[in-house]
């Protein structure tokens, strides 16, 4: 009989939930609002029927492991409860695992949704071959999470991982957190959005064209623009690659992990922010160089696209009971 | 009967022996000079007699584990061959590990120096109550060593900790490592020389007079103007310590290491360079302020000089076959 765990992706607009068996086949998913406006205890009860419903299925024919979820935010992992993600008001401080576990009679295992990307990766996706990795997730925002000797990497206040917040350009654009020239503010959805806007005000034909059908001026309109030649679209991803090149070429150098994978929508303007990207990683980064000449021995710093696109989340939640509870799990829900 | 090993730290100008047992304490020690210029064969002949010197003194008295060596360049950990050390022409491809082993008749685990400093600190330093620390090495040039997880960190490619040459100023000054505006060229003793030479051309007075006496003008020099409160000397280790805050910040957003230590000649002048690194890090670092708020739970990020001074690193070199080996480390050494 296999092993099933289910893994549950709470995301502050989408809630995915999928029983996935131990060799990463995602046997059955629900895909749900998570309407955030209800309140918590609307959404933890919508969330619990609909791991109920979809572990239920196959109780019968696999062994049930427990459940691994992502969160956008800080966990605090010891107690297992929940702090300041900024799309949950008023979750802060809810003790997610006991509380589940206690409406489920199953081990929860709670991490950052981050990670439980980068873990997915590992197991399923660009990283299958190797026990350390960096994932850098582009998105609205800019994610990232490590796995490190095949499991997450928390940190000691289990913030590792805020890969957006580094200093790219030191005198750069103000971000939110604080901070100057933030990696986020060059190459996530919403720096993409905000400089095409510029360029869209200033005149650029093909990214105001965009707009006008694209109100939001999407990463994709603006990819678009630029596999057609935009210059100022170009430009943009010229930037934003710069500056993946630089935060890369700072965490190769540090940590040599044999592995950087890069996510998230906007990871899929590869063609057009990557050849600056391996610029900057080859004019600064010694240890990037030095992979480069030994890559025929297999021990260079890779840096890669990701693969499992929007299920390495998922995957990577539901593979957390595997590696860290295991046959150690606790399991009451009824058959 | 206590365990006791012999640590070896060969320096491109010094080279240093000592026999230490297992609870850190230095039973013996020899430093000589490395006199690299004698050739390979004559420098691994000298340090073979002076290990087997130094160990056969404990022989009756001690269990004798190993003994570990750092090394300041590249090294190939699975071949135990010594790679691109800048101060060892010739050495290149020598397979150390071996050649010592069969002359020794004893387990030899080779290290990096930067390593080695970074597992003395975690063993009896700055970093005793962690298992995992960042050191960064503020020397001639900029070294810096990971242990994760109680120990050291090498990376893919055995080129982890290459902090001297992250990026904190994308236009900054040039590196021979052909990025610009690397952490070396602002934190490094070399790169303070180089700044304080400037500021005597341009007529700073303690500066100018300190180079009359010092030639060198080493950050010693330098710091002694900056204490007697000379601008331009306050103004190098501002310059060094902002640097060190950017560097620190990323390393700090990525990896929330508990403990990030700052060692080397340089550090001794910690209270002219770290109030303008701590500025930095609070503005720059989100995972550090957060830090800095749950300090009384003891798991902020700490930011700390060494407290070894220079026997960080044989000290760490002697850690090696202790935790590597242990009891499983061979010894055939003729009593």
């Amino acid at each position: 009989m296999d092993n099933f765990t289910i893994g549950v992706d709470l995301g502050g607009t989408n809630l995915r939930i999928a029983a996935v068996d131990d060799k990463g086949k995602i046997l059955d998913s629900l895909d749900t609002l998570t309407h955030v406006s209800q309140g918590r205890e609307a959404v933890v009860s919508r969330l619990t029927d609909a791991v109920r419903f979809i572990s239920h299925k196959f109780s019968s024919t696999h062994k049930f492991l427990g459940i691994g979820v992502g969160w956008p935010g800080i966990i605090d992992l010891q107690k297992g409860t929940l702090h300041s993600a900024a799309n949950f008001p008023g979750w802060n401080g809810y003790p997610a695992r006991d509380d589940l576990e206690a409406r489920l009679g199953a081990t929860v295992i709670l991490e950052n949704d981050a990670n439980c990307a980068a873990l997915g990766e590992k197991w399923l996706g660009a990283g299958r071959e190797v026990n350390d990795l960096c994932m850098i997730t582009l998105g609205t925002g800019v994610g990232g999470g490590f796995v490190v000797n095949g499991k997450p990497w928390h940190g000691v206040m289990g913030m590792a991982g805020e890969l957006g917040h580094m200093t790219v350009i030191p005198e750069g654009n103000a971000c939110p957190c604080g901070n100057h020239g933030c990696l986020e503010q060059y190459a996530s959805a919403g720096a993409i959005h905000r400089m095409a806007s510029h360029a869209a005000d200033r005149g650029s034909p093909c990214l105001a064209e965009a707009r006008s059908k694209d109100p939001e001026l999407s990463a994709r309109s603006v990819h678009a623009c630029a596999s057609a030649g935009d210059p100022a679209a170009i430009e943009i991803f010229r930037s934003a690659g710069k500056a993946l090149g630089i935060a890369l070429a700072n965490l190769i150098n540090a940590f040599n992990l044999p592995m950087y994978i890069i996510g998230g929508g906007v990871a899929k303007a590869w063609d057009q922010f990557s050849p600056a990207m391996f610029h900057e990683l080859h004019e600064r980064s010694i240890v990037f160089r030095a992979g480069e000449q030994e890559k025929r021995s297999h021990r260079s710093t890779e840096v890669t696209p990701a693969l499992l696109q929007d299920r390495a989340g998922i995957l990577g939640a539901a593979r957390l009971p595997m590696i860290m509870c295991g046959t150690k799990c606790r399991n009451s829900m009824a058959g």
